[in-house]
């Protein structure tokens, strides 16, 4: 009987090195030439595996053409948000078993977040059921860090250290006038707050900004903020403060629906403003300094520039982990981080494996010990387990036309 | 009697390699210890030196310290926005003179854009007009882009390579799924499109994104602009549109002030969101399509990792023509890039000197026969015109906290 084949997607938003991920998997599978046939990848995911969209890696990224894949942001294989039916005995089920059957799948692998891994337990669990051989290993990703039963998630470091450098760059910036300033920057997470917590790292020295830092792990009070504001100005002129856009009070109300419960475009549909947008104005109307925001938007998650060299190779380590694992035997887990020190005490991380029907659809948010008594900064205990996930560059080569040289499917 | 001194400051908005330029000035005037005596910086522009803020370069950042200004976005001596007073007879102009004399200073340089060429300009009056040898250059600073009389200005390399690098990764990222998204990119520029053009340079092929460039020197209509991307939709899925912050309409009316003339947040005061975040909701209601707007902001201006070697060494050069030309007697001049080719036809950069009062006040847009005739893009020339100036990336050193090792007055 001819060797069984691999097939890898990617699914959720896309970060900077979930293609460090991809790799991992890929360079991996072709090393297992003894034991795996073709190395697939699904295009736009699970959808795109059911409509028939595949490709084939020694077609698609031919030799040297797959390391680009280390420092080449965005999904390169696409991704969905489609989300498996809860009932197993929905018929897409067999739908999608016929199809791995004719493609001779043997190993399964989803790179994403807590939908994905969701997607990883459905396929196992069916698997299992139908007495299917297939292995199915989920590959994490995320900039939000949000996973549970992992020390943190591929993405995180790139996306923290993108955070942490462009605030430093924010405060320079901010620093050049002696006028009284507030710059407000809005970072991505709803419900986690550990990429604001990040911004703590772009401190160089104790009082340093940024000086708030506000976590939806917390609730946000206006007043109190602008008090905290006039207090610091009695030390500071220019003041950073960094917001995660999902802050909100104590009855729960996002500070972000302050604004657009009123405002409205000339079509009369309402203006959906970041929080960051919201406290500028509050804090110009009501403090009368100037004050400007700054969303950093999704260049948190696709920065080529910004990836760090930790996560980089921790996520295709990741990758290749994962295949060692389904080669073993394993299926239904998902590859997790746990952090160990070397013989110097210096961080180090090896791989596991935790069941993923634990993981999907949970969310780790930071500890509150992690968060001052205050509420607006995070303590030193964050900063020791954040600081060594940002280290590192990656020298990212540039093609003729003086722009990062990245592969990508036209 | 006893060698003048230097002095140098910085004014306006930073850019990435306003630093660079104040290296130049800087490293020149140390190398010419036999006819200079200190190399002094204003802190905070003329507006700290009236007020007696002034540092000794050799002190402030001895030896290998000083190169670190290369890297370092921001201004580092600060900056202001003070305009000198229009009539010569204005009390401040002997105050400043005194000031000067106390300090023997011989040599007055002054960085950044229109406003400060005006400054280079009435000091340098001034000086003539009283008999005074003072020496007073002025260095070209400004991602705009705007000053006319040079091919082009330091800081504007690096801003487009941020712009156009952005754009890329912004696509990479919108291209993930396979649903009809509008992305707007609002770039900075209100009169000068110049860095949104930029974002031309981004396209890996013919036809790529981002589709549509909208700048201010023409008049920007709402409704075709939704026919436009209707059609685009016909073989697009994901639309990248890049539009200057100053875009406008027929009428002379600011795109972003169609929001603001409804919206107002809970204070009654007017919520200024950008001409991005309209479009983004226009989109949205007219055309029932996912969309949405990412404001590149400051970083187009501060990104330390998006510095261009060409920028950053053709600001250098300028810094040092500048102390050269100084030295041979020049004043009232400021210093320009002319472009020429090198014996294979390659983009080459001299520095040259210009009247500053033939430059201040003015402001040079992007030429019409440069933007193509639907009034949506820019043409070929203006990519043969840009490219050279984004080439080459810049090594920064890390820190132990992996984050960029800048320096920085506290």
């Amino acid at each position: 009987m001819s060797k069984k084949n691999l097939i890898v997607g990617q699914s959720g938003g896309p970060t900077a090195v979930i293609n460090s991920s991809l790799h991992g998997v890929v360079s991996e599978g072709l090393a297992h030439s003894d034991e795996i046939g073709h190395v697939y990848g699904m295009v736009n995911g699970i959808e795109g595996f059911l409509a028939g969209r595949v490709l084939d890696f020694e077609e698609a990224l031919p030799g040297e053409k797959l390391t680009y894949l280390t420092h080449t942001p965005g999904a390169y294989l696409g991704s969905c948000r489609y989300k498996l039916p809860e009932s197993l005995e929905d018929p897409v089920y067999p739908e999608l078993f016929r199809k791995f059957e004719e493609m001779n799948i043997g190993w399964f692998f989803y790179i994403g977040g807590n939908d994905s891994m969701d997607t990883v337990s459905k396929l196992s669990r069916y698997a299992a059921k139908i007495g299917s051989s297939i292995r199915v290993i989920g590959e994490p990703k995320t900039i939000d860090n949000d996973l549970i039963h992992t020390d943190h998630t591929p993405g995180f470091g790139s996306a923290a250290k993108y955070v942490a450098s462009t605030v430093r760059e924010i405060t320079l910036d901010a620093n050049v006038y002696e006028k009284k300033s507030v710059t407000i920057i809005e970072i991505m997470g709803r419900h986690a707050g550990w990429l604001t917590a990040a911004s703590a790292l772009a401190r160089k020295y104790d009082g340093d900004n940024p000086l708030f830092i506000y976590l939806p792990e917390t609730d946000f009070d206006q007043e109190a903020f602008l008090k905290d504001l006039e207090k610091a100005f009695e030390t500071n002129c220019n003041l950073i403060v960094c917001v995660s856009e999902g802050i909100h009070d104590a009855e729960g109300t996002f500070i972000c629906e302050y604004d657009s419960s009123v405002g409205t475009d000339t079509f009369g549909h309402k203006m959906l403003a970041g929080c960051g947008k919201y406290l500028e104005n509050l804090v110009r109307s009501r403090l009368g300094v100037k004050a400007r925001s700054v969303e950093l938007n999704v260049s948190q998650r696709c920065s080529a520039a910004m990836i760090s060299a930790t996560d980089q190779q921790e996520a295709v380590a990741a990758g290749k982990f994962g295949v060692q694992a389904a080669l073993n035997g394993e299926t239904g887990k998902m590859v997790s981080f746990i952090r160990e020190a070397d013989a110097d005490g210096n961080y180090q991380m090896v791989c596991g494996l935790e069941d993923v029907n634990e993981i999907c659809n949970q969310e780790k948010v930071v500890p509150a010990e992690w968060i001052t008594p205050d509420g607006h900064d995070v303590t030193e205990d964050f900063v020791r387990y954040a600081r060594p996930l940002i280290q590192g560059n990656v020298n990212v080569p540039l093609g003729e036309d003086g722009l990062p040289a990245f592969v990508y499917r036209k």
